[in-house]
């Protein structure tokens, strides 16, 4: 058992919380792994960078975040809200260090680009998380044995959601934790943005544990429906920006394309697999274990997407410039009545002699899986609880009118991509001018409509 | 001849400057090409960003707000101090679009981590800038060439500090530049530091236009102080971080190690360079050209380096992890007294198994080629020049008597690097304590000392 | 007509919008008058102060915001959407003036505790405006008059909304004008919130004229949704803050009793008024005259009230203490179904020592005559309306489902404000205590309910 | 003995330190005293809120932003430096409420515009300080006594500085103290400045108790120095603006001409003393008694000088329009060498029909009994001591260059102060305009010059 504290705190320099203050040797530790160290090369928002350019952040430093947040969210119940008897609903200091650790590597599952990687390999970054914490042969497991023997399974079961003290999880993972709230906070922060600002210090002051887990005074109903309208604007105007998806859809296609080509060439000897850098041919061959997983970052994708400027093959190289160049796809707002024009719009894409397989999506932000919140789908979400005066509790949106009819509402969109050419004033002599005009036909105030003489 | 006005600006969201104001088409045209966009994919502080968390943001984020402060000078400028007749000394505004441009593009040769590769590689950021702008293969040069065929060759002036009119040049490129102004305040804003901002609109206010440049209104000397003081900070605080050299230091070793064996290799036919990737392997043949060298980002060198670490070469691979886990080498300050120890310290460290060419360094922040205002040396720098009431102009630091204690004296320290395990504890049945206790003799108070015994 | 250019620009330095810039001798000349350095000495927030410690700025500053977002305003409009010809509905340049004017002096017939006051006194600060804007007698006037002898009839139109210009009028006083959109950046600034933030710059970048007022591009309908969100958040946690409207009660009580006191010594010689200062008799004696009111500031309150600690009067001495010392009445939250129960609640009170008339008081946020935003009540709001791409418009809460569900909504409540000796818990031995405790049974949950045995 | 705890904190939204959090039962009860209330109706800056109209700002909020600073301290101190045996040079906890409480009270003793008044009437407010606080008849030393008996003296003791625990006395005034650190951060927030702020959370975190105070680890250096160039900015830029200066010197004057009428008045029964306020007569009379003092404030003052704006006596007329509607002096800067020149330019200006006595001053900001770093003065300061790896001192300027070649240094200028009309251009017709063509010949680039022809 090793839990020893530091004879003066560490401080990391931090632009969203000032400090983060490190006062456990174990922290220490963890931060020094090759695997946490990592997470530095990995960009906290993927694509959203390229749309923001201030928000080019990693995991590392969202990190680091999310342990500030709960080292003050455990100095905050310590202080005030000890445990006095076994099961009174108080919070037990002994969970600290559990706490601190799961908040410090909640993250350390996600790879590259992780929303589209997911998408495309059919990976897990939580499950990953949970196997690097796990695996004996990891320098973050080495150190959390040096803790106890179990204290990897008990980190584990925090990201897994299945640890028994329901407070310990709900403050890493609940619809208001410490990874959302540093997010939030550190996104707006890079981006720029002028949403995305809460206040974090009242909630904080204001969080009471319960029987079943976090709840808030009810007089902080203002601050939490404050950071609940954050989430909600940063979501629609950063994380759902079109442009991002846009360049979502071209990764997407490139990669598939990759992978395409990759099963040409093992039924054709004469197609090589030159074009694949070594380090990432494991990934397309199918290896999914977990040592090979943690050689991958963004540097490893950036570099041979890079080389695929100048493939052999003609699509590969045209998404690799679309994409490092930043020609995103343009795309138009649709709605259900007008769903059916779609294959007639493809169609036409095609004769403009675009691959509509790579070259066109349907992509609705609803369905990102990012969690507006909404407590009556099909994956219930914990619910917001306040806290009133007697002690009773009241779920949030039904004590804030605003909140509630924000819930279960779905602010987004859904829209169709397709290539910029498309929408291009033509010179009167282009061929391709007729077929231009044509698609534009479909398009009025950024929306897919049917044309007056269908 | 096509400098056409946007019919409504364009505004990048900016952390620093708020916004971005693109008013131009060919700003817009200059920002879409690849060679532009490669600046998203090379880090503005290099490694320094290992030693700040929070500054990881890029050269592309950084010339954008060069040129956002550019404008903001032309606008203030041509308002306030339009050339009136010929050879006035006041504002020409027909410049306007130079100096944007120039602001914009003023760092388009920057190849990844700059100091080390230039070091190592024997190139120039200022001559490739140079080189994108005139080269006919360029997408940049084919904006500009479309403005006027003697447009690039004019930037290119500016650049190199050529172009006749001086105060062009000086808004660029000076002791008080765009550039200089957006680092400190960029790199303040994203490393969290507390020092780094000055008043950049007063600065911008008190600008005045000279027949041999720029000067600044007397009464805004106090703000002249304050961004003088401000560079004097993010010097010593940042940009010479004891960290942050280590890391350079070992990034150093680790190219110069490739070198030895990619030379190697060429002499010797059983030695394989499979090891270099395929896009590095020309860099290390000895190709210089533009071409290939846009192709180099930062991610090329990071991929490259996470492969190292299953290097056959011992010393390449142990370097490689060492720099990517951050285990970065320990150093103490040196001076001219004791250097006579270092043959010695050099001696005991290899006993201990670390082969000083790869592990040891002496580096003094003074020579890191960056530039404290410091009017008499060598290589002179532009003076600041400050305008009384009756026009006559005075030399800032014969006005200011904290600049003229600060003028010429060098803030910096000179320091020996070694392996952090050289200052470790040891255990007594390490066979090496011997050794690092006798190496441990050396150093009192983080500085290199002559030993008692001695 | 004198609307001389200043030859450099005159900046003010200021927290919330970096800097002021004067570009006019005019504007330098009126902020230069008596009656407008008057504003240094009323506090923006008034009451409100006395809650957010940090709040304490004054109208002065924020009437140099007010100016200086107008001031971008028309720089934008005049840069992208200047009048071609006549009646084209785009933006007027000469206007430029007679808005940056119309801006600056907007509030200038606040008075102190300016609610309070009107709502004691019976006067309106923007009729004030308009007279001292049209008086000869004041400095202003002189001002306005030598840029042209109607200026000042202008100026007074815009103010009075009776402009013909509707694209000026809006600018200075609508749903989301100059006004609301500088006390909402400076309040949040000073008293230290986390909301009240939204994106200026792409308000401003998104605003198009339109010949009937002013209007935002669609693509902007997130940040004006942020916008109307910002001001929503400020209401209920800032402006109508219980704490401060306690102090408003007791305040008005204060005021009430003077002028009681007053009345009482006109019909009987024998009470004095010289516990009323000379400077504030003409005021409880009914002059409403333009030149008296100018005389009046928060100082000689301040300064009264603290020689009111020591009034004969005791009501009046005890409610000058409270008042000063922010021992602040206590309230609960009423709703309608419980209104019955005050007379019962008064009685108790009454029991208890207080006058109801001066120590209790209901009072709801709904009437604050705050305007959230809702187009439907009986005094109808501008509409935001939104412009899409092919010039048609939309009003924005056809737009946003977001602010359609807050349109029309209350989002305040309803208070019964009391003495806060009422909810202390007491000695046994106090004569007061089954009095207190006869109240407390009426009170749960920060709520008046009915206690069970009614 | 009562020191009892909070059950939660208590948290006051700050902007500067976002929040202030109060923990102990004694900090709040003091906080709701009426003398401390008072605090919020003086400026922190006086009349420097006329220059920098954001800086608005109270000594209630400056107090409170002290406290929390202590508080912070305290904290650190307690967590890795608490006492292990008496006499080691450790912190003991045991200090924590005392410190606290004399940081809140540091400033409990000042008066409307300070330095001004304390100038005229020969008033300290240290004395005050300690007087309200060991005054029985004070709400402050009623809520101390309940503490303790001695409590009271304890507090008096530190503000006096002969408390025998060095540490506490340091931690609140020292050079480098909650106090300064404090006023610092807050007057840059309010004023809107770009210097003024340094690290905070560093400087906290390497303090260090030593056996005779207070001192910081060596690795700090940087940090040290930066709040030290922080503090200099500030002084040059804020405190000793001339504008400032020149309102101070017309208050001055306005005061003094008070104080002359009142004299006059007691010696010639013709004249009466009806102008003067019955709330400020006593202070013209000479009483200097605590409760007396206590009901001072700007108020009061404001509320005269607005009246005195139609006083009988036009030279206290004229002042009070100048000072109210900011029509300052105007001031040249004086070198020794030109000294012999001032009585000739006073003659000047009383043939220009203004008093010399009220309307010229010399003033300079060396002596403003501000304390820019310098150790070896008459009244000598605390060093700044840094600690080093083997727990030697080094005194600041002995290691930091920079602070070395400020220290002793005289930043800050000596002016004359006269009306702005002797600087005007003025009409061929006026009859002064041949006095005010001879003053301007001694005036060049803002100085003060012997004329040519002299």
């Amino acid at each position: 058992m090793s839990d020893q504290k530091l004879k003066n705190e560490k401080i990391f320099r931090d632009p969203v919380h000032d400090v983060i203050r490190v006062q456990d040797q174990v922290i220490l530790d963890l931060i020094d792994t090759s695997e946490f160290q990592r997470l530095r090369r990995i960009k906290q928002l993927g694509i959203t960078a390229e749309v923001f350019h201030g928000a080019e952040h990693s995991r590392f430093a969202h990190s680091l975040g999310v342990y500030e947040i709960a080292r003050q969210f455990a100095e905050h119940l310590e202080r005030y809200y000890a445990t006095v008897e076994v099961g009174d609903g108080r919070w037990d200091p002994k969970e600290r260090l559990l706490l601190l650790v799961a908040a410090l590597l909640h993250d350390l599952g996600h790879g590259p680009y992780s929303h589209t990687f997911e998408h495309i390999f059919g990976t897990d970054h939580e499950a990953y998380t949970q196997a690097i914490i796990l695996s004996e042969t990891t320098e973050i497991n080495q150190v959390l044995r040096n803790v106890s023997a179990d204290f990897p399974e008990k980190v584990a079961a925090v990201i897994g959601k299945t640890y028994p003290n329901k407070q310990v999880v709900q403050l890493i993972s609940s619809q208001i934790d410490a990874d959302r709230m540093d997010y939030l906070l550190r996104d707006a922060y890079y981006s720029g943005a002028t949403y995305g600002r809460f206040d974090l210090s009242r909630l904080i002051q204001m969080m009471r544990p319960t029987k079943n887990g976090i709840a808030f005074d009810h007089r902080s109903m203002n601050a939490v429906e404050d950071y609940v309208i954050s989430r909600y604007q940063m979501y629609v105007q950063v994380y759902f920006h079109p442009v991002s998806r846009a360049l979502e859809v071209l990764l997407s296609a490139l990669l598939a394309r990759v992978q395409y080509l990759y099963e040409l060439s093992q039924h054709d000897s004469m197609r090589s697999i030159d074009f694949i850098p070594v380090a990432l041919r494991p990934l397309f061959a199918g290896d999914r274990d977990v040592s090979y997983y943690l050689k991958l970052d963004d540097a490893v994708f950036i570099a041979a997407i890079n080389t695929w400027r100048f493939a052999e093959d003609s699509i590969l190289a045209d998404l690799a410039v679309r994409f490092l160049d930043r020609h995103q796809l343009k795309s138009i707002v649709l709605n259900e009545t007008v769903g059916d024009l779609l294959p007639k719009l493809r169609e036409i894409i095609a004769m403009a002699g675009f691959s509509p397989e790579y070259y066109t999506a349907e992509n609705d932000s609803f369905d990102l899986s990012y969690d507006i919140y909404r407590p009556n789908t099909k994956k219930p979400q914990t619910q917001i609880e306040l806290v009133k005066a007697d002690g009773s509790q009241i779920e949030l949106s039904d004590a804030s009118p605003l909140v509630r009819s924000m819930s279960g509402r779905y602010y987004g969109d859904a829209r169709f991509f397709f290539p910029r050419e498309m929408l291009e004033e033509q010179a009167i002599d282009d061929v391709m001018a007729p077929i231009y005009a044509d698609f534009q036909r479909f398009v009025h105030n950024d929306e897919l409509i049917r044309p007056i003489e269908d």
